[in-house]
């Protein structure tokens, strides 16, 4: 996709409080993946969210596959001896007609060897739709490409 | 240089809107620089911006020079068969006293093989004045050095 | 430690300034280390401020350690060769009954040699308390982590 012009961007005021509460969001939501807390995670997305990411071999939908997911990935590094860090930034943050916001960012994935070095894994490009529910931000579709791949 | 001692930082509740909108201005306009959108790249440069940057041999001064500059950069992408990005954060904002915003920040950028590995290629410190024209941030003027030159 | 659920998260209106300052913070705070400003560095902690690293045999207390500790890092690079940027983000901002910030976050440390290449050092997670002196923000607390590190 080309970069979101048609949307509506930087509302005046109300701007600084909605770009503070995406970076936090994602902050915390990505620090929850990192942790391993698996249900924690889940619950950052809708019930019926999508997850479109090149590590699974299709889209995953719902908080159980979402927890199934990242239960595995812990599984495979534990089995490595190794840690993984997604770093997000680079938010581009515009609002959709119906109100949900379309963010568009940067998502880098280290790895380091436990007891060893630390490396670039992967660079990534995050395409999230965010909706609020009860005051809470919540991702309800995902879709990760991966730099690497054609 | 050393940072900007002598500046005007952190104003109160007008602070808030101002780091969110320039974190904003700079995911969109490295994004669209990511994207090959030459054009609307250039778009978020001062008519008359200068762009000091290490990998041109001596600074670009308006659009239709950056211009240029961003499409020999994507047909050497194109030829290597890589991918860049450039995760650009740590801004350190000041207004001077004309208004405009001094903004200190670093940019590493990541290449990626297609088809291979991604690697930390540049790691790199950005100095611009950004200016406010017709509501819109824009920058009037970028250095930017590199760490691993002398 | 895992995150910080038992603690206050975005209260409304004011979180926007709030998170705005402590990135302003963050970015200012690092930039100086980079570039060793030894003593302003030290100033953007308290002044019985406790700093737990990897790199430190064991925790300096005080600013008068704190600046010895960054000289002799300073030291260490020009002897390589060397320069370092800290790279934070990801800042995950509660608030402790107490009215003091407590900030999780990460930083990527990436080394690049001077006429050569640049690449990432270290990831680590840094848990900081942020209390607020005459205005200011200053770290009165700092432990960091290191993922190569059991």
């Amino acid at each position: 996709m080309t970069t979101q012009a048609a949307l509506t961007r930087e509302q005046g005021a109300e701007f600084g409080p909605l770009y503070a509460s995406v970076q936090q969001f994602y902050a915390h939501q990505m620090q929850l993946l990192d942790l391993q807390e698996a249900e924690r995670w889940a619950d950052t997305f809708t019930e019926d969210a999508t997850f479109d990411v090149p590590t699974l071999a299709e889209p995953v939908r719902g908080r159980p596959g979402l927890i199934a997911a990242s239960r595995a990935a812990a599984a495979r590094l534990a089995e490595a001896g190794e840690r993984h860090r997604h770093f997000m930034g680079m938010f581009d943050v515009a609002q959709g007609p119906d109100g949900a916001l379309q963010v568009r960012s940067y998502t880098t994935v280290y790895a380091s060897v436990i007891g060893g070095e630390s490396r670039v894994h992967r660079v990534c490009v995050c395409e999230d739709v965010l909706v609020r529910e009860g005051g809470r931000l919540l991702v309800s579709m995902r879709r990760v490409t991966r730099d690497d791949l054609a």
